[in-house]
């Protein structure tokens, strides 16, 4: 892949990501099919796990800086944590039964 | 493996993890060398992800229980989420990289 098309995938992916994060504890939470797409795109772009754990850290510092923007307090960003496990298991989960036995 | 023996590797695994979780924020913190190589006998075990999931929640829920019988808030238990993020990170892309290409 082109590192243009690599950079637009990885940004693509960040927007991806931060519409789950977003919504994680909403109502309008992204259902199970809508998280499962995008760990199928992290593992079919063989996304470095660094990679994904930079585009978390990222965006809690943009969601960080606009709550401060805001007057709000950013405590509550902490939870998102539990976002990034969820995401994790399962992709670690689907990349451990793609190894040859 | 029989269950017995796989048993008694997965009690050996959940004593290993507990003493990463317990110094994981101390000044006796586990060097890189002992979580690496908890998370290969994690990888050489092939442990299905759900069971370390579990085995973490095992864990905080001990330690809750602990501190609540010594009078002590459990609120900090939350930070070993971090601990979770760092060996399932380290542990997913291990498996990545023994993903044929």
């Amino acid at each position: 892949m082109r590192t243009a098309d690599r950079q637009a995938l990885l940004q693509q992916l960040k927007l991806d990501y931060s519409h789950i994060l977003i919504n994680y504890f909403t109502p309008d939470a992204p259902s199970p099919e809508k998280i499962d797409k995008f760990i199928n795109a992290l593992f079919c772009a063989n996304i470095p796990v660094p990679q994904i754990i930079e585009m978390h850290m990222e965006l809690i510092d943009e969601f960080s800086v606009q709550l401060k923007l805001e007057g709000l307090s950013d405590d509550t960003l902490l939870d998102y944590r539990l976002t990034l496990i969820d995401i994790l298991a399962h992709l670690c989960e689907l990349y451990r039964r793609s190894v040859p036995k």
